[in-house]
């Protein structure tokens, strides 16, 4: 199980250390992979552990971010809800999506019930169709939604509420699959033709299945680059997301100058990606050496 | 640690059942990978275990072969001196190969000692440059090699001898780096094609360095293949191989049908060869989720 709070502070670092370390104290928990930004004034966390430890240590990040965050002292220019903002449970392994609504929904129970935080449920922890996006639930954000929440019955916390909380806001729990932020660098300046790619790519305006793009300036570096978030690499790999943009951009004569990955990735993707270019025939990931020590390690000890 | 020991019979199931159950009776050990061929009349099993099992196993596989099979009866394509014939130790993960050294001389010992079977050492445990190379060890087979060990000092046995085994000959123990055995099929029925490419790309001709190749038919198909042996896939890649491969049939007008891994690789050589194709920015194996949470738990271990 992975889980990914997405706390509103990427200023302070004693604070994000703070939680972190709250997350941490629960037996079992890994803390992955950490990131701030400045501008965002946010800081995302991954950890990893079984189920319900996961959701002890989610519980705990809640708590310890609404004793450090006011949000009526928050200023950043990402759009933010809660103290924590977001909180999706994310299958691994063979883990199934299910498995992580439900545990979203413990979370969600105990956040309210423990906390006096108000939750909304979003992606496929969802309670009606019209919450299933982050954004159309987050929409006002802190400011507006603290009123919205009140007057207008379809914009109430599917957990306790109306009110917000007056300093931590609410929390947005849910499920989804693993998310991969995937960039890609064009050796252009010409920022157009980036745009004009992003829109080719995403699927909003009928491009790739589950894959989320902008085109944006690297202006320090002279280059352009696709930012992309694949919600679905099951359905849309990274490689055919790569080959696609490098398509686009030779159409347009110009070259791939590298790609970046933010934060992590399914081995899976990877494995995906070998196989792809090296246009393997019936590869299978029991043919990687330590994937197949590990198999044979599970059934030893089972 | 891995272990590949290459046992003349490939006709046989039971023989070849009993020689791998010999190695499975050893506690630790995971059996990775089996393949017969009944024109070889060989087969090469894979496993892997910490170091002093491995030894063990190894031992026990080969007094299993010794007991079984009687080389004078013995016949394939494939040239033996063994009835089990080739033992090398691969290292894994953050093993060196020094490690392998020091366990091939140790498995020598014991096989001369306790089963008074004749070892040569090869590939890194070679005791002399002239065997470094298995197929200069095994120059003459189980037949001319009898002969030759009496009459030829610079043709004896590293432990035990002069005389081979009556029936069992002689095992030819070593380290080496792990081998990845890689075959590209072109779309293509011309012969001379294939082996014209597989010249350019092998190192003994000036190509690839650590790159063993062959063109072969694969007459069912009607297609043909370059089909190699990477040595040292740290210095060649798997990537680089394909793309040299795919370039040249290019330069004919040909395209790669396909590739094919026989056997298992290594998780750095796909790694590799994923963040290769994507063009992937200083991408780190610790950026995939799997290997992070196992890091992540090795040092909650220690």
């Amino acid at each position: 199980m992975e889980c990914v709070p997405n706390i509103s502070e990427g200023r302070n670092r004693k604070r994000v250390d703070a939680v972190e370390q709250s997350i941490a104290s629960v037996p079992g928990i890994l803390l992955l992979h950490r990131t701030s930004d400045v501008d965002h004034n946010r800081s995302v966390l991954t950890f990893a552990g079984p189920s319900l430890s996961a959701v002890e240590a989610a519980v705990r990040a809640v708590a310890k971010a609404a004793e450090l965050i006011d949000l009526n002292h928050h200023h950043g220019v990402h759009p933010r809800l809660g103290a924590l903002d977001v909180l999706p449970f994310v299958p691994l392994g063979e883990l199934t999506i299910d498995h992580c609504v439900k545990l979203a929904r413990r979370a969600g129970e105990r956040i309210w019930t423990e906390l006096g935080i108000p939750v909304y449920f979003y992606g496929a922890a969802a309670t009606r169709p019209d919450r299933e996006k982050l954004e159309d639930v987050r929409r006002g954000q802190f400011e507006g939604l603290r009123t919205a929440a009140l007057t207008d019955e379809g914009r109430r916390p599917d957990m306790g509420g109306p009110a917000l909380h007056p300093t931590a806001g609410a929390v947005i729990v849910g499920a989804r699959k693993v998310l991969i932020a995937y960039n890609i660098n064009l050796r252009s300046d010409d920022l157009q033709l980036a745009k004009h790619i992003a829109k080719t790519v995403r699927a909003s305006s009928g491009g790739l299945p589950g894959v989320k793009a902008l085109g944006l300036p690297l202006q320090s570096r002279g280059l352009v680059q696709v930012s992309m978030n694949i919600t679905d690499y099951e359905l849309t790999p990274v490689h055919t997301v790569y080959s696609a943009v490098e398509r686009l951009a030779a159409a347009h004569g110009l070259e791939v100058e590298e790609s970046e990955l933010i934060g992590l990735m399914p081995r899976q993707a990877l494995e995906m990606a070998a196989a792809a270019f090296l246009k393997m025939r019936d590869f299978k990931s029991q043919q990687v050496i330590e994937n197949r020590i590990e198999q044979q390690e599970r059934l030893a000890n089972e």
